[in-house]
């Protein structure tokens, strides 16, 4: 696989030394190209979302340029006034630059000028940065992320104006700004240039795209295929095409999460679309069986029906596929696949297109009427480069505001932004979190909280596996909160199987993250019409341990609290934090209750909608009410409750459990359905080394019975066990009685 | 005025009684008339409104009537099955009367009959209801209320099959059913009906509305003017004329406040609706101004921009003019006044008009495009019969999402469903609430919690001052928690004048909450572009008392804490609740600090816009840092946090405060603007019986002084102070320099 790899860019490197820099009068061909600006013009008309687009664009242009041409010596960290109005500068000279191209108005050209011009009198005086906080400073910011992400847009834009410069204005600015610029990310700072990372991207989309817009082939090739670190250095340096190979998986997935995969998609789709208009001939979108597509598309899918990511993982929850990278992601594959029609129903919520060739396509597309629906789906999404490093697990079922989704994350560690949380699930209902993953302490770019940067909170709360609705073993973290422990391995996928809308099935193991502790969790969503209003998800984590351990198992539900079966205990003058470390010193404890029965209930009500947790217990075993919130000095955290079942002092155990989703209460005629669960009972009624089967009482007294293969997960295998009186018999890895 | 009224009943009485029964076959005329059957008939397929609920109500008849005729004997509590039966029956039965009118669908007919025979060869046999928990118990339900409600109902049913009954069966559902019926609900408990109450409404409407659907004069009458209780009894017993009179306040506000209006408003115009088509010349429309108009407008206006009910208070938030009862005013008011059609938007947005005459003029002014929208405007609402107990007021700039609106409460108690929270606030930014009332700790029909009735923490947190925006006294609740002592008396309004929209004002004063301490409340909306973004509210509550007094100000802020310039500690291993009694015990005090600036500010977070609210504090002042939650044994309380502002040992004092409203944190760009508060502090410069100052210092170096008059509100007053070196001179009860 690697090595066909090294082909496959040995084949690019060919053809790209065979391209020619063009000699003619300079025409815009980075991402605008001249053939679109002239469409544009003439379409623009009679495409409502375009020109809604370019209204947005000569707005927000406008609005700034009205405050001249600013360009102050670097001296601010993030968020300051210099770094904030360098970053302003590269958003409005692209967006100038392409205002010039579809009005001719020369006050547009005239500014990126000035800018360029004065960026370019300015740039070779500069030194690093005065705030030298970062592994890898800038000059104009104090990181050299921001540097890049500056010369990805200030590079179209002078694609935009530069056939329209005075030959000496051409020279003074790509020789004092945009060549040294470029340089200064590449040969000067190959280590960073070189790496496998999405800042490693921004770098080589920032280099690559210069290297077209002043015909400039090393550039070019540096942005290919890194630079090389020294004589004796025998490795090939990173470069674009290393990025695409390492940093998706063949599903397409990005292993920090969607969060940061919308972040590192924009780099990607810019300069895999400046690479298309310059050299179509290596065909970058169909590049490893069309990675960039289908990054996109699992980006896409990585999303609640509102279109926010999924959380887990560093994740603000707002951020949602409403965000500019999406919108550029979107109309770019849409430009290369236009029979996906139902990237254009997500093209019309953005209501928004970016202005090139793409854009158009989707603007005509959509005033055509050719919008689809898009379609949430149940898939898996493997982890690592060769696909082999776990996987996340999205079921679906329903659509819509009634469409019932669970998660669960058996992948990688997901690098510095990953989360101790091997096996955890997230619970969606429409749009709703019902079981939620906490996402990232942070509140982004706020200076009251610690400038905008991850709070303490992040790694004592966020990143810890009690923060997560997955298993907690002896109160600890797993991996004991090691990092580079936790990046050797991942969790095993073991069944996935979304085909069957009435019962779909996910499963998967980890070995690994407590030492002596073998987990496996299995998820089935149920749906069936007879008993259930709309969906039964069924929770089974099959542990196996030669010693005792203290288990416990969280779900962090959101909503109002309704109802326990258990004779609870609620701290009414006095409540203390759970513990002292390892995330516990977070929650306070509200309550707690001895499971005197073998059914532990707990009903909320969220958003309107009424669910009911069943946990099987057993004699011993305790149930915790917990809210977030202790040891929190600045008031960070958002204070929501979980509920813990704790069990201690066992070795091998099975969690049984099931969350029904029923009944509503409307919020206006005040009526209330169906506010007690279908389902009444959960019990495992065999578990062995080989198989655990679960079963299922309906209020209607009708029973089912869930059996797993622990040991056998092909589609072939016979299967048979005894329960009491019942014997059951079946082919694959799980079945439904 | 009292003798005006009867006079005014005395010519109602004679031309009622001049009326005479119609004698030929009974068109239906109650609240749908032939008339518009006919009209409806034929226009139904223009109009698509109606067509809209028509269907709706079609699919709702229809899917109840699958299940047959149901009368089953009464015996369950409310949400019980025998309550829910009859409650939906009444529901079917009527919809099915409304049908058998549209379409002459024969099942409809037979449905309406086939019920009210099996319910007529019921009632007589009827005893109490077993479940005996109420003052007033009726015979289908436990309570006369839903027995009124169900005869509402029923008569209308009735009133559109009665004409095509057989004699002998009009004969028995009158003479078995709705005769002794309607004589149980008036002349054997005169109590309840003459009660001046929303009970007594219902009681009225259901018996009025009999009378006229079976040509029954007697009962209009007691419906009009109530029953005598005994030949001695000088008194005239109630009736709708009285509680026309008396439930409502010149200005239409009733007194326990929107969400209850909201519930006594249907009785009211349905029956009024009736009087308008049986006894035109009575003009009920224009009674005492206008009445039912200003009600329906009054509770229009007393919500906020998503139209939800201002839930001060027994209320539940999320009841809004989407409610039935407010389909039901808005399309009967815009029928009486057509010139209104700010009431058609909100029609609109309900996407239902009420089949019937009114509901087809509102259909036809939509299809006209004749909708404006609704305006919402600052407005004070006098409470009391004649308006002299108090007011609520209601502060409005700007509009749509970017609306600040505040509002006060100094009205009377609101009887049993008051809270003791004289001189609150609520603030309001867009739908969003900032500064929140808690409403009622009730969740409606929901059996986990009490069946749905009021919780316990109703009577011990949602009514008790501390849970309130407003002055504590002495850890105490206003009026000692006294609801007879608080119903004598009302708070005083002072200064009300929302006029120009740059500044905006209300105050009023509270004298007998807190024996020997008199509170008056000053709060000025100010927008001004130069200096603020939004709008600041400025807000003062001077405190005049002999003896030493501990003082808390709480404000129950809605959103994540960011930012406090104070010192605090927070507490991080252990919380206690805050206190014992007067709702102090269901606080968990979460920090505190010393107020050792002069200036004690906290910012908040709420959906994507920042708050900052900046109170003076002097030395020895405490600002405490709460979370509701305490003593709450069944998790029913929602956990919201409150900064409460505590001055100890201190007589007459002065609290000088703002809330600004500034910035942006935008959910999926990321960007966060202007963080920080315009205005940077708030000092009371002046302050004596007469005036008192409060200067506004901005970021900008400017400064603004607001002076209130304290003891001469009049329009004409000329005043003059000198504060420091500045002279400040105006008129009138206001002044901002």
């Amino acid at each position: 696989m690697r090595i066909l790899n090294y082909i496959v860019i040995l084949v690019f490197v060919l053809s790209a030394s065979c391209s020619s820099p063009k000699n003619k009068k300079h025409q815009p061909s980075l991402i605008l190209t001249a053939g679109a600006v002239d469409q544009i013009k003439s379409e623009l008309n009679n495409l409502p979302i375009l020109q809604r687009s370019v209204s947005k664009l000569t707005h927000e242009v406008n609005e700034d340029m009205k405050l001249g041409v600013n360009v102050p010596v670097p001296k601010d960290p993030a968020g300051g006034y210099t770094h904030n109005r360098h970053k302003q500068n590269y958003i409005t000279m692209k967006g100038a630059g392409v205002l010039w191209q579809l009005t001719g108005e020369l006050r547009y050209k005239d500014y990126v000028r000035d800018m360029l011009v004065a960026y370019a009198e300015m740039y070779p005086s500069l030194g690093f940065h005065p705030v030298q906080k970062s592994y890898a400073p800038g000059k104009l910011f104090w990181q050299s992320l921001n540097e890049a992400v500056w010369l990805v847009y200030t590079s179209q834009a002078y694609d935009c104006i530069s056939g329209d410069l005075l030959e000496e204005e051409r020279t003074l600015i790509e020789s004092q700004l945009l060549i040294p610029f470029a340089n200064f990310l590449s040969i000067e700072t190959p280590k960073v240039f070189n790496r496998v990372h999405n800042h490693g991207v921004w770098a080589a989309a920032a280099v690559g795209m210069t290297g077209f817009a002043i015909n400039n082939n090393e550039m070019v090739e540096h942005a290919y295929y890194g630079v090389s670190t020294g004589p004796k250095d025998e490795k090939v340096g990173a470069g674009f095409f290393t990025q695409l190979d390492q940093l998706f998986s063949p599903d397409g997935y990005y292993t920090e999460g969607p969060y940061y995969q919308r972040y590192a998609l924009l780099p990607y789709m810019l300069f895999a679309q400046a690479i298309d208009n310059n050299q179509p001939e290596l065909n970058i979108f169909e590049y490893r069986e069309g990675i960039l597509k289908k990054a996109v598309l699992a980006t896409l899918q990585l999303t609640s029906t509102d279109g926010r990511f999924f959380p887990f993982n560093d994740a603000l929850k707002s951020m949602s596929y409403m965000a500019t990278e999406l919108v550029h992601a979107v109309d770019i594959v849409y430009a290369v696949d236009p029979s996906n029609k139902e990237l254009l129903s997500i093209a019309q919520e953005q209501d928004e297109v970016i202005i090139c060739d793409a854009g158009l396509d989707v603007a005509k597309a959509i005033n055509n009427n050719e919008a689809k629906a898009f379609k949430w789906q149940s898939l898996e999404f493997s982890d690592g480069p060769k696909g082999d490093q776990g996987a996340v697990g999205v079921l679906r079922s329903g659509s819509g505001k009634d469409e019932q989704c669970v998660i669960m994350k058996y992948a990688s560690q997901g690098m510095g932004h990953g989360h101790f949380d091997r096996l955890t699930i997230q619970l969606y209902d429409g749009a709703n979190e019902i079981l939620q993953d906490y996402g990232a302490a942070r509140y982004v770019n706020v200076e009251y909280k610690h400038g905008g940067r991850y709070l303490p909170e992040n790694k004592t709360w966020a990143k810890q596996t009690i923060a997560h609705n997955t298993l907690v073993v002896d109160n600890n973290t797993q991996f004991d909160t090691n990092l580079k422990k936790a990046t050797k391995t991942s969790s095993e996928p073991w069944i996935f199987n979304g085909d069957d809308v009435k019962l779909q099935v996910m499963s998967a193991k980890e070995l690994n993250a407590y030492s002596g502790v073998e987990m496996q969790r299995t998820l089935a969503l149920i749906q069936d019409e007879e008993e259930i209003e709309h969906s039964v998800v069924v929770d089974v984590i099959k542990v196996a341990a030669s010693e005792n351990h203290d288990y416990d198992l969280p779900y962090h539900y959101l909503g109002q609290f309704m109802d326990s079966n258990l004779d609870y205990k609620a701290e009414v003058d006095v409540k203390k934090a759970l513990g002292q470390d390892n995330g516990y010193q977070h929650l306070w404890l509200d309550g707690e209750a001895s499971a005197t029965e073998d059914q532990s209930k707990v009903v909320w009500l969220n958003n309107g909608r009424f669910y009911t947790l069943i946990s099987e217990t057993k004699e011993g075993d305790q149930v915790l009410y917990t809210r977030l919130g202790a040891n929190d000095p600045e008031f960070s955290l958002r204070n929501e409750p979980s509920v813990i079942l704790r069990r201690k002092n066992t070795p091998s155990t099975t969690f049984s459990a099931a969350i029904e989703v029923h009944g509503s209460k409307h919020p206006v005629t005040e009526i209330v359905e169906n506010l007690k669960s279908n389902l009444v009972k959960v019990t495992t009624v065999y578990d062995t080394k080989d198989y655990t089967a679960v079963q299922l009482d309906f209020n209607s007294g009708h029973k089912k019975v869930f059996v797993i293969c622990n040991q056998d997960n092909s589609m072939e295998g016979q299967h048979e066990i005894q329960c009491g009186d019942q014997q059951y018999k079946w082919q694959g890895a799980y079945a439904l009685f």
